[in-house]
């Protein structure tokens, strides 16, 4: 705790690093020198109509596990977290979970249709659905096995992996309340199955009163489009809830008196228990949170001084109210500053300076929400769902910074 | 007025239409219909490590106007105002202005060089500047000649190109105020000359008030690294200021006592006025709004009924505090809603449904923001500015709503 500084402490722990890096940053590159970027011109604007990433920034990039499942068109890629700044995540870079492949769906022959206990059954293709009142809001959509594989213990070595199936974006799209009032859903119409048109047919039971809550079917994610991985033209945006909830390339929603108990939710995205029984319908993302620097991928081999801790966080429940970080495997704890505009179901970062002087240390991201909600600990989430989870692990996540900087992933029993 | 709906209006307004949906969709598209997407597997999550937009939204793009300027290398193409959703402009479709073309430029070998009345200048790498406290912020940035061609009459059918100058992203990086403490700036270094890596070395004085104020060197945009197009790998970030002054590729801050009086203060970026003399150091981008739906490029040809009335507003001097929006070329305005959060010196959406029964109208939106700034008229900009003016047009813009629903670009005298 002592080496925690407070926001100016950059200027005392940085101010010898920073008289280095003039004689040091002269010997790397000379700022006198002219350089080639400078002597000729460059493209026009005529030559890039829609706008991509340098060629120096080709490391940042989805990725994905091939051990992980049977086939790459059932399969998932990650965010690249460590890598990313502030809370949004860029399009190209938001993780993708598919159960039949990436669907390249035409919107002419796209519709949505609602039917089941409603007074009027109603078909919408995207124009329609464009027309009626929309909102923008920002949500995190994180995929139920993120950190699904560290169950077993500290399994792979980047936040990529241990964390990557969670993006942030700014949806756009209608209220299913709206869509709900114009079709006229029946008293008993207590459920809604939503259906994808992709091959998979990816169908799941949502309680009607998450869809009269906060329930929106978007059609674009940053301002533009979604993206086909994304569910392009149209999916169903369930805040806070499993990523496979958040039904892609919707085609049909319909309403009934019970769940379906349809596959994604009985054999898939379940919690088998120590006895054999298994949770079901538990569809809340609790809150998480990880730090993406310093992380496997972003170590502090470069030199000792003052660094900057930071991370993310997120609830499904609410608003993050707060994170601590420790140092020391989970003895001590220090608050991180939040940076705004804070939201709720919507990833937050948190930033701690840090004067690093190359001890070792189990760094560790503690989150809590406007509900009370703590983030637990593994042995916490093991006491309660044994050893055979899959799926909702939110527990603490530890780092270990080697005297050299390196940094490895490992779990604390 | 009578036209103007409340928020539910769509039911009453809408339900003609959505009543007519199910048969008009039916016709168009048989949801029963099995199709080719549900039929047969898609792409695995492998082969697309950066996603790239649906090849059905091939037509958003950045478009430029060729004979703007002599040469594309020193042009602007501009930002498809109409088919974004809410404030954030992507990555891919960022507008940008070049001087001596899009500068590909290699981070290991960039360096920003502080330097001029300081106690000790500093030569920082991208990675140096990573390492020190950073924030993140939405910001907008619009070029000072956003909108200019329409200082002479009505010249461009499309919101496109009379206002996609203007685009807005979450930035990262380091405040302006940390770097010149950590080379102590004399208290007589009231001006900061920035200037760019790039063929053009654009440079411009900034006043060391707004440096110390909020100014920021940036690296990244919505998450990701900068794209080369605005700087790659990092930037100037003048909020509320003209964006010819968010010197892009920038390489050097020289700290000084007066203006540089550069090349683009002086025979650039200056406002001729009536009388010949040339209004200097006119850098905020004053209150403006523009509506995006419907326009020129989203006419409303479809059907009558309910519509939403959309579009951006922002100022440079602060937030957003209201739009209101004329149907009848400026005689009586309604007030429109907007689209939170609302952040200072960021793009805000607004809203007004609309039930529209074919009548013709001549649209339009009046911003005002938290200073108590109103967005002027044409008239009253001409009465101070003459007609002379390239830059720093914010006037109240207006688009003819024909019978037909078409939209044309209109100019009231």
């Amino acid at each position: 705790m002592t080496n925690a500084l407070n926001r100016r402490g950059f200027l005392a722990a940085g101010a010898a690093s920073a008289g280095a890096l003039a004689a040091g940053s002269a010997k790397a590159a000379n700022p006198f020198e002219p350089k080639e970027w400078g002597q000729f011109l460059g493209a026009g604007v005529d030559d890039e109509p829609y706008g991509t990433p340098s060629e120096y920034e080709a490391h940042v990039i989805r990725r994905n596990v091939p051990w992980l499942t049977a086939d790459s068109v059932s399969s998932i890629n990650f965010t690249p977290l460590a890598d990313l700044e502030g809370f949004i995540t860029p399009n190209g870079l938001h993780f993708e979970r598919h159960h039949g492949g990436r669907a390249i769906v035409d919107p002419a022959e796209h519709r949505l249709m609602i039917h089941g206990l409603v007074d009027k059954p109603l078909v919408f293709s995207l124009d329609d659905l464009k027309r009626l009142p929309s909102i923008s809001r920002f949500y995190f959509i994180e995929c139920a096995a993120n950190g699904g594989m560290e169950w077993r213990g500290a399994q792979l070595n980047g936040c990529q992996f241990t964390h990557g199936m969670v993006s942030c974006v700014q949806y756009t799209g209608v209220k299913l309340s709206t869509l709900m009032e114009m079709v006229g859903a029946k008293p008993n119409g207590k459920w809604v199955l939503a259906e994808g048109a992709d091959a998979a047919g990816m169908n799941r039971s949502i309680p009607m009163e998450k869809i009269m809550d906060d329930c929106m079917i978007a059609w674009a994610q940053n301002g533009e489009a979604l993206r086909p991985g994304q569910g392009y033209p149209m999916r169903l945006v369930v805040p806070g809830f499993e990523g496979n909830m958040w039904v892609k390339w919707i085609r049909r929603l319909e309403i009934g008196d019970m769940p379906w108990f349809a596959r994604e939710e009985t054999s898939k995205y379940t919690d088998l228990l120590e006895d054999g029984r298994a949770r079901m319908f538990t569809w809340v993302q609790d809150c998480n949170s990880v730090i993406t620097r310093p992380s496997p991928e972003k170590p502090w081999l470069d030199r000792k001084g003052f660094h900057m801790i930071s991370g993310l966080a997120w609830s499904g429940r609410g608003s993050v109210k707060g994170v601590d970080i420790s140092l020391d495997g989970g003895n001590n704890w220090i608050p991180a500053d939040l940076e705004g505009p804070v939201m709720p179901k919507c990833l937050t970062r948190f930033n701690l300076p840090f004067d690093w002087q190359g001890q070792e240390m189990l760094i560790q991201s503690r989150a809590y929400d406007d509900t009370g909600y703590v983030q637990p600990t593994f042995a916490q989430n093991r006491a309660v769902r044994g050893v055979n989870s899959i799926y909702h692990n939110n527990s603490v996540h530890t780092w270990h910074i080697k005297p050299d900087g390196r940094v490895e992933n490992v779990q604390l029993v």
